[in-house]
């Protein structure tokens, strides 16, 4: 049986966090097995907002490989690569341009949060704002069906395959493949400090790299409950960070569902509970930083540089399929 | 000493017309002598807005070719090329419109008035919004510095260095050249019917390769004066499309002087004026038509794809400089 193909990728821009682990890393260790599974390095991508920073995406991208290949996606059956090596993926990009118009663009709810949210303001570099085209490029090269993302990238999913049903329909062929999400169960993790997100950018995220005294350092300094100063105070289990990770980190569901009991009783210390959770991140983590570790340069480089190879020549393939709908093959 | 390079390019929408031989093409045959001149035919541009129209473009493709070495342009000197075929410039593309805001896009008059031109309203395809950066990358992928163009063009060059500026400026390199335009004396031609350009899509041009027949026709449906009934009446000159016409193509400039001077006193008619215009344009053109009738498929096939190849070979060399200025030659 032939598998199906899912496709992810991050952008290049650090070290990969929890946030990351728990919203696709795992769901990708998982998926590995049961589909062809393509791991970009969205390098390009990354480019549309650190354009002037180049260096932080060339610094991040052998951190990015290596968090990837520490937490158990293998290169020997996931294709890790990078995007900006992948010869296709500008004319896909290009030819998609004209399948989408700036207004249907304007309406992306993703992207209009991510242009406020990184203040551009009226500044929107051309290449951000089209990004979601872009993506459709990545995911249409490779022919990926399933795409393991959170929930906020569903419009972008759904731009994609309206791309995908306009190209087909105007081109009068059936390359082009839709594409569906593969939503994990949390798809977005709050920051340390109770921040709606855990990101680079804000600095408020556990990176998969930390070493146990900065994991246990960022643990004790989590946002919990500002009214709950003695252990016997009644504590609000709602927006309290320390709960939100141990939901999603800690195995024993019970276990944190007495322990919310108690917060809410009273009786329960913020530094019994951080102990918990730093216990359970550190057992986590061990392994992967173990891993991490053990990784030489070299063979990282050969890991990408070999699932590059691989990347290419699949979408060399649709790349060819897509210039003949078009028409564009004169010297075949 | 070393030439400096000069482009041009022309979308493959059908079949060039005298606006194009008068604003750029007459010039291109001066000007292949003392530039390194690369002609493009520019068929990615072209699917901005004939996106759900590629067979016009496949077909147009040679008829373009034809008309430029009718009037002169020498594939062995000058390089023609068509721009889909040059793997470099996606990915010049891509990169440049990191270098460029969305609202900056947006002042672009000649785009503005495109847009309504085109009657897009608020369906404007990404791909026709970003043109200009796209005008930006086959510019700087050849290095060129001389740009033959009408004056509506000029903002789009002026975006094409800003474009080089910036680019410069944050990755530290000088790989890319700025441009200047090169004006040709009549920029515009008027239609035939007096509208304001003449031009493929409102069906009012004299073609290059039209019959001897169809350009009396055309040239005799010309608008004149709708005052001027009798041979006996005033006339006026302005706005007259055959004073146009003679004005642009008429070698004696003295006798198009004395003939306006006739017209407007009255006692000169109209006939004659055409006929005179008719003269002067099938001289023109006879030559031109000529040479066109003698050029076969295969010749005209090997001098694209010989002009292809060389034309790959230069912005291969500028992309690799584009790619190590970024910091994208990870493999390298």
């Amino acid at each position: 049986m032939i598998k199906k193909i899912a496709l992810t990728g991050d952008r290049p821009t650090g070290c990969l966090h929890l946030g990351h682990y728990i919203g696709t890393l795992k769901s990708r260790v998982e998926l590995q097995n049961s589909y062809e599974q393509y791991v970009m390095v969205a390098d390009i991508q990354a480019l549309t907002d650190y354009y002037s920073n180049p260096k932080k995406i060339a610094d991040s991208l052998l951190e990015v490989v290596a968090d990837y290949i520490s937490v158990g996606i293998d290169p020997n059956i996931s294709t890790i690569f990078v995007q900006s090596q992948i010869k296709a993926l500008p004319l896909l990009n290009v030819l998609f341009m004209n399948m989408v118009t700036t207004s249907r663009l304007e309406r992306i709810p993703t992207v209009k949060n991510e242009i406020l949210q990184k203040g551009f303001g009226d500044s929107i570099p051309v290449g951000f704002f089209g990004y979601p085209i872009s993506q459709a490029a990545d995911i249409t090269a490779f022919k990926a069906q399933i795409i393991p993302v959170g929930d906020d990238q569903l419009p972008i999913i759904e731009l994609c395959n309206e791309i995908v049903r306009r190209f087909n329909r105007i081109y009068n062929t059936n390359c082009l493949l839709e594409a569906e999400a593969y939503l994990s169960k949390t798809t977005r993790l709050v920051g340390i400090d109770g921040q709606a997100k855990a990101s680079k950018s804000l600095g408020n995220a556990i990176f998969l790299s930390d070493t146990p005294e900065v994991v246990k350092e960022k643990v004790f300094s989590m946002y919990t409950d500002p009214d709950h100063i003695k252990v016997s105070d009644l504590g609000k289990v709602e927006g309290n960070v320390v709960f939100v990770y141990l939901d999603a980190f800690h195995e024993n569901k019970e276990e944190v569902a007495e322990l919310k009991v108690r917060y809410q009783k009273g009786g329960l210390g913020d530094v019994a509970l951080k102990s918990l959770l730093n216990n359970t991140l550190q057992n986590l983590l061990e392994p992967i930083r173990e891993k991490r570790a053990s990784l030489k340069k070299d063979f990282l480089m050969d890991c990408i540089s070999d699932g590059t190879k691989r990347a290419n020549i699949v979408a060399d393939k649709t790349l060819e399929e897509v210039v003949e709908a078009v028409g564009l093959n004169y010297f075949a």
